[in-house]
Parts: structure tokens; C-alpha cells; sequence
């Protein structure tokens, strides 16, 4: 054993102390072996790296089946779709709703990838629930307390993105929300925070991966596609992802990126993502790790 | 007029120009006279300056009385006060829900003020709408897309505090969501954005306030409060926000801070707060208006 | 006294207590009375408030001289004029150098205003020196420890901008290296730091006034100027300033600023500036001071 | 060629396009192929990566040989030294000075390792670049501009780090300084911005590795020991910077981390650093490259 990893085991864990409010169920204190999260089988945070991958947000039923054979021919093996976006303009698109979850059944039905699709409101969990096999709580929702309430209540795995102006002490706090109320099955996500700089979207944390890794329990993957915003970044940070030691990815891509109704920039073209699965085979086993495969 | 006015006049509005997802509502070019928002019958966005204060959060009957006496003796016109509490710990005091609804119905029949207190959550909007003259949504809320939906329901005026990681151009899309559904009785609040420096609990954005100003036909407060985090920085920032041109304050007081179960460290003592609102009418009167008086 | 007031007494100063590398000299532990720093006579620092204006560089004697008189017709009682200019380009203009400090000491010599001038390299100091009766250390040179250390030995008062990036303990050690050479003649500017913010080219961090008067002894002036970047945000800054606590300002004024070759966008009109300072006399008398009036 | 790639050749470049200052010589615009900056034989920016190692700050001759020959045994290919300090506080150790220089010859001609070492003051380029066979200006001097000018008119290599709160846009300006004088051998350096998280010292932004790498034809390496503080996050986001692309690392190693002067807890010790090479091999693999081997 080297004398980092002697150093960091005996290494005080730095969240809050405070024995009355701070974190106690996430902490790797209370839990030192990780945990793998079951989604239909795929153990998320084992040695086995998990990409999950699809739209932005479902548009139409083909787009959706589309985009979903394509993600599962380069290798994904969980399928991601917004039904109910959060959107900055009230003016924008805001997603299909109902009539997204149903396709994303369809969807699922005819790939057999599990999905994960995001809630916005407490009103939505059971309905999402019903279609979705991961439920997303987005970046603006991190701190929206009833949200993590109402996720602790449910029987799903919850995929929590950071917020993008959340510290990692915060991160841990809304993640023992959920484990507080009884569900331990929570997947963390770095997606980027904000910064000054504004060549890219966000400013992807990476320190975050090690930190998250040594405080909590709780698998770590990342969402290169919102932490940069643009397709051309995506795939080198997917890969620097992979070695500084995620657990999985979250990757959008659109079968014709330029018509879609979200985000459009960051999502890859099918052709790429499946180049970038063939890339991220290797860094994997660079790490002595692999990319899950169905 | 001097050049500067002139030049403010024929200033392009540079908020996002698209013309089909841009905010509309709330542009100034769309309503070049301010707009005042009344609130039982207390204007807020005219040359009188409002002063809001009152506890971080309603704990007792007691002390939720003892404080609205004392703020109302020291000039505050509306009485603040929050029964659902967004805390970053599951383990801290979540505020007393609807028992401290009621606490705020009794609070307002004694001294007569009106109240605005915080939702946090798509079904309590009807609950607090029932005690509450003002709806407050929090900082960590501004882009809870579907409580501002609700909130564009809903017939109360609307305090929508600026999320701590929320550009202006964020800020005045989340107001616009409101706008779109038919409430216009929105106050926009600056409480501080978070940054790099950590000598103060966040740091007050005070060129927002003419920024906003010129964007906008809202009213704009401040919270010094929250904004610093620290009692003895909140006098010189409440100061400040008259001088620079806000239309109102949000102020927390407590009778006994050192007791407070959330936030105590930024609570004003009653004798402090008196003494800070006859700083006040001096500050507002250098710059031609005054503190409006019940 | 209020409860405020005997709370500051005995609370314990932040700065780093490493008793071998934290502050002591600048730090109001080791000096409780606050430091008057004079000027030819001009006490910065006391209860009076003193505004210096001027052009961002010198350009023409004619730019400069115009200028000078103006700010001196509107009430200011220092000039300030960059010989030296630190440019994101190596293609923008560079400063008039030593030809612009030699304007300087014309206009000081034609309209009696002591001089406010950058020094950017230790090679200039002595120069600099000659003309100027206040070296100003820039935002980009907060942390130039060489030249921090020139300024300590040289007997010139030194006015030090906070760096965009600095955090209020780094800008304390960056005066506590002048001090600790014996130059204890050291005003502290707040001047904006770097945020995700974009509306204002950077973010005035008010709460920093009271938390610098409390830690240390040295005055504090703003610069509302760079602070904001506009000059329809500067007036409403510069009132906002005075009520915070600051003891002076340091605002661009230029003669026909449409034309100035550097940060013409800022720069107030002559004409502006003649009002702002009757505002401001209003605001300092409202907070029991005066603008100091040669 | 995947349609990403054929994107990004035809993509605008975005930096500032004013035709009279924007960056001419730094842009790939100007020059498409990728600039190799050699260093005694060792080229910087081609196929292989190469790594740059050794102590903070020259401390003793003990320490800087000791250190060198160990990461010279494990893979390092230049010698990292510093012997001017940029401290934060006055009262700590500010570095050897000249002394330090001689040592890091020794060193130079014990281990036949070039040696790279950091130069703060106008004053000093000469003499450090008596001993030195690449200048490095670090993050506090990014727009330290006199310096940047003498760069350029020298004829050593330059390591210029990106300034702690520089954007994109004003690091290449700042290298455009450099090469605007005649000196192209310029390598950029990505060593973490200031944000406001504070699990780790700095943020390391890797997207600005792409971001980069797409805008200019410099070489562009990575710091993990400033961009994280912590030694036991090194290795992951070391791997992380050649995963994403980076030319080359520059690491702290320590022959006794725990009795450094100066980020010591960064450093890493030299068994750690042969481990960690043995896992960067296997990643320049994977990414179709490797490490520069002597």
C-alpha cells in the first residue's frame, strides 16, 4: 500500500462534525465499502463503469425509439429522456409530460434499456415513477427539500445532480435527505458548477470525483454534456471522467442534434457516441476497471 | 436632465433579445413606469421605502409576538416570518408548517401587520396563501419552475428572492414565469450571490439593484440579512441598499438571537433595529424619499 | 452603546491566528484607533470623506488638464491619472509612461490636486515617485510581492486596490508586506471581485467595508468606478459607498469619455460628476460624516 | 472522420475578434498545427507527454538532489524548483533566491534533468535564466504585463500559468504579450481556478483543455498539485489531464512532504510519483500516445 492510501485512511473526514445535523448516512464513516445501486440488474458503482445515454428531452415517439437503438447499439445500457424540463424561459419548450413518460415505456419496451427521466415537483414522483427506473432530481431542484422528501419516500433508485452553485458539504446534506427518509439508493452526479469563466457552459468539478469517492459511500458518475455544453468537449471529458475515477456517465445524445428542441449544442451525433464507447473501453481498462455491458 | 439619463434612455435593454423565448412581462420596454405592488393597502416600488422584519423562522407564539411588537414599534410595516424552513440538514428544525401559519394569523390580528412568509412546496401554496399577504420564494427555489407556475396562479403578491447562484438574465425569466400566468404583483429581492469570498455568508450584488432597475418595471428589495449572514454587517448594508436605490428592506429580528433556532448570528436585537431604521430615514431622505410609515 | 456594538468589541478578529505568518501590523488588534493617512495636508481615513477623480490614463496635457479642472470645480480633492496601464492586450494603448507622468505634475501644478498614479513594475517606483503623491497598486498586482516590498520602503503613501480574485485575508497580508517594510501609509480600495455575474463587468463587495474597518486599521475608499463598469451604475455605487462606511472614492471622470482610449464606458461626464457630489454630501451627512472640501 | 471533428474545423473561433487587439499570433487561426516548444532535445506539444517534477520551493541541496534523482528514477523528464516564492504571507518563507538558482544547476548537472523555475520580478529574468532552462510565470503574475514583455524578449522558454481568476480569453491575451515580442515558445498551463467550493484548494477546469487546445496551437499541460492542495487527489486528476488531452504534467514531489516549507501537503512523496507514472503510461496508451521517456 502506498503512503497516500495509509494517509487516507486515517484521514479525518472534513463534512461537518456537528454530531446533532451533520451527515451520518451517506458518510463513508458509517458505511466504509461502497454502495452499488441495482437498477434492472446493472450494478451502478462496482468495478463495472455504467453509461447511461439518450435525448435531452423526449420530442416525439420516433425520436425517442431512434435516438434509444442507436445509444444501445454503441453500448449504452440505460436510457435517458426528460419528460418535464426545467427551463429557463417560461416561453420554452417544456417537455411532453405525461405523454413523455408513456413513450419512454414504449421506448424501454422495445430497447429493454431501464430509464431515467427527472422529476421536477412532489405532484410528479408517482407518475414518473411508474414509467422511469431511476428518478433524476435536477440541478435546481438539489435544495428543494420537499423534492428529497418526497424521493426518500419512494421504493426508485434517485440519480441526484450537484447543484450548480452547491458546495460538496451541501451535496452530502440533500443526499442524506433521501437516505434520512429510508431510501439508500442514491447516485450521485457531478454536471458542473457555475464559475466566472464562460468558454464552456459550466466548469466540470473534477476534484469532486476523489472528494465525493473518499467522504461518501454512494456511487459517483458524471454528466459531461451539461458540464460543458458543447458536443466537441463532451468526449474528452467523458474520458477524463473515466480515469479520475466516475462510476458511470451520463451523455445526451439526439439522432439529428440540430433539430432538437433542448440543448441541442451539447447533444452527440449517434456516429460519436459510439466512437466515444470505443475510446472509453480503453481508459477503462487503463484503470483496471470496465464499461458494462448487457 | 444630464447626459447620463439620456444615455440610460436610449440604452439598448440587453436582455436575451429572442424574440420568442425572451421575458416580456417584466422588460421595462415593455412598461416604462414602475410598478407598485400593494400590499394591504402599503404601496411597495413608490418613492416610500417598505421595511420588512421579523424572525428567520416562527418558533413560539411568544417569540413570534414579542418580535412583531418590536418591529412594528421600531417602523417595520410587514412582519416576515417563515413556518416551512428550507434547511440544509435533514436534522435541523424544519419550521412548524401550518401550527406556525396559524401563529402568523395571530401575530398579524395583534400588531396589525401584514405577513409574508416563505413556500417552499406546489401544495403548501394554498395553505400559506390562506395566512400570508406575500408569498416568499427562496433563494434556493428561484428556478422551482413549478411553484413559480403556482404562484402565477395565485392572487397574492409574490416576494421572489434571487437565487444565490442566479444571473440577473435567470432572474428576470423566473419573475417572467409568474408574469406569464397573470400575476404581476411581483418584488424581486437581492440577498447575495454566492462567490469565492468567505469573510461573509454571501456576497450582496449591490449593482443588481440599478441593473434590475433599469430592466425592470418591478420593485426591488434588499435582504441584508441573508445577504451578509453576520448582525453587525446589517446596518451598513441596509444603509447602503436605500442609498443605492432599493425600494425596500427584508430585515431579520429576533428578540433573543442568541436563542434562535435558525440563523440567529444575523438576527438584529429589537434595540438594534430601532436604532437602525432612524439611520435609515436619514439615508432616505439624502436621497429624496422616505420610509413609509403605518 | 447597542448590544451590535458591544458584540464587535469582544468578538474575536478571523484573520489567521498563526501567531509565526499571520497579519499583526495591519490588523486594528495591534492598533485599535483607526490610521489617518495625510496627503499634502488631505487626511484620508478621518471622519471627513475625500473623493479623487480623474481620467482612467492620461492621455493629452489638454485630456488631462480639462479634466482636472473639472474634478476639482465638481469637489474632488485628489486627481487621478495612469501614466502606466495595465492592458488585457499587448495591442491596446499602453500609457503615455513617463511623458504622462510629466502631465501630471503640470495639471497638479496648474490646479493644485496631489496625484493618484499606478506603478505596475519595481523599475518604476522611483519615477513614478517623483510626480505622483500617491502610488496605486492595481487589482492584477495585489499579489506582485516584489513590488509590494518596493512599495514598503518607499516613503510615499500607497493606495492598494483589492485584488479581483482576493479574498479579505490575502488583501490584508498584501498591506501587511507594505507595513512590514515601515510604510504604514497604506488605503485599501474596494474595487470589485470576479463573479459568475456578467451584467456588471465585476461585483462590488460591500459587505467587505464593515469587515475590513473591523479587522483593520487602514482606511477603505471604493472605486465604483472598475466596481461596476458602467457610468449609469457608478452615481448610485458611489452613494451606496458612503453609507456603508467608506471613507473615500475613487471615480473616472474624463472630459469627452466617448473618446477616452481606455475604459471610456465608465468614465462620467463632467457634468454628472458636479451632481454626484452634491448627492453625495447629502449621503455623508446623513451617516454623521462631510466630504472633505479643500 | 466523425462529424464532431468536421465541426469543429469549420467552427468560428471565438475569441475576441476585434481585428485592431484582439490575439493574432496565439490562434490557431494564425497557425494550425501545433506548436512544439523543445527544451534540450525534450519536445513540448507533440505525440509524447511530458512530465515536470520536483519540489514547491529549492529548500537545501539535500532536499532538491535527493528529490530530483527520485523523479528522475521514477519517469519525470524536467526538474520543477522554485527558488523565488510567491508567498501570501510576508512572514513566511519567501525562497532561497539566488542560492536556490545555484542549487538547481547542481542539481542540473547531478541528474542531467532541465530545469524549469519561477521568475516574479522584471528584475530577476536575467539571473534566472542563467540556471534555468524554461521561466515560469506563475498564476499571481498571469497579468503581470512589464513581466510578460520580458518574457518575450528573452530567449528561454516560457511556463505561464493561467491566472487563478483569468478567463480563457485573458490567458491567451496574456501569452499573445509574449509571443507579440518575439518569443513563440510559450506553454500554457491549466492549475485551477478560484471558485466557491472549498473541498480542494483550487477548481481545476478541465475544460478548458479542449477549449485550449481548439484555440490556440500552444502546448498545453496541467498542474494537479495547485489545482487540487491535497496530494492524496493528485494522482486521479493527473490521470484525468492526459485522459483529456494535456501535453505534458507539472507535479510536487517531495523527498519529505511532512518537512516541506511550502505546500507540503500537495507534494507527493517519491514512491507515490513511480506508482503514478506506471498509471499515466497506461493512459497515454489508451489515448494513443505515451510518456516522454529520456
Amino acid at each position: 500500500m502506498t503512503l497516500i492510501l495509509k494517509e487516507m485512511e486515517t484521514r479525518q473526514v472534513t463534512i461537518n462534525a456537528n454530531p446533532q445535523t451533520g451527515p451520518k448516512l451517506v458518510s463513508r464513516d458509517s458505511k466504509p465499502e461502497g454502495t452499488i445501486v441495482e437498477v434492472e440488474g446493472i450494478p451502478i458503482g462496482g468495478k463495472e463503469i455504467v453509461v447511461m445515454a439518450g435525448p435531452c428531452a423526449v420530442e416525439t415517439l420516433e425520436q425517442l425509439t431512434e435516438t434509444a437503438r442507436s445509444v444501445r447499439a454503441g453500448g449504452a445500457t440505460i436510457l435517458r429522456g426528460g419528460a418535464f424540463k426545467p427551463r429557463t424561459s417560461p416561453y420554452s419548450f417544456q417537455g411532453l409530460g405525461n405523454e413523455g413518460l408513456e413513450m419512454l415505456g414504449k421506448a424501454k419496451a422495445m430497447t429493454g434499456l431501464p430509464v431515467v427521466s427527472e422529476v421536477m415537483d412532489t405532484r410528479q414522483v408517482e407518475n414518473v415513477a411508474k414509467y422511469a427506473d431511476i428518478l433524476q432530481i435536477g440541478s435546481r431542484n438539489m435544495q428543494n427539500f420537499p423534492l428529497l422528501k418526497e424521493a426518500g419516500d419512494c421504493k426508485l433508485p434517485i440519480l441526484l445532480k450537484r447543484g450548480m452553485m452547491a458546495t460538496i458539504d451541501e451535496y452530502l446534506y440533500a443526499a442524506e435527505y433521501v437516505l434520512s427518509r429510508g431510501n439508500s439508493s442514491v447516485i450521485l452526479c457531478e454536471r458542473g458548477i457555475r464559475t466566472f469563466e464562460t468558454s464552456s457552459r459550466f466548469t466540470l468539478d473534477f476534484n469532486s470525483i476523489p472528494v465525493l469517492k473518499q467522504r461518501t459511500h454512494l456511487p459517483v458518475i458524471v454528466d459531461p454534456s451539461h458540464g460543458s455544453g458543447e458536443r466537441w468537449i463532451v468526449p474528452s471529458m467523458a474520458k477524463a471522467a473515466i480515469a479520475a475515477g466516475a462510476d458511470g456517465l451520463l451523455i445526451e445524445v439526439h439522432y439529428r442534434p440540430e433539430e432538437a428542441l433542448c440543448d441541442g449544442s451539447q447533444a452527440l451525433y449517434p456516429e460519436d457516441f459510439g466512437m466515444l464507447m470505443a475510446d472509453l473501453r480503453k481508459i477503462a481498462e487503463a484503470v483496471g476497471r470496465s464499461i458494462y455491458n448487457r
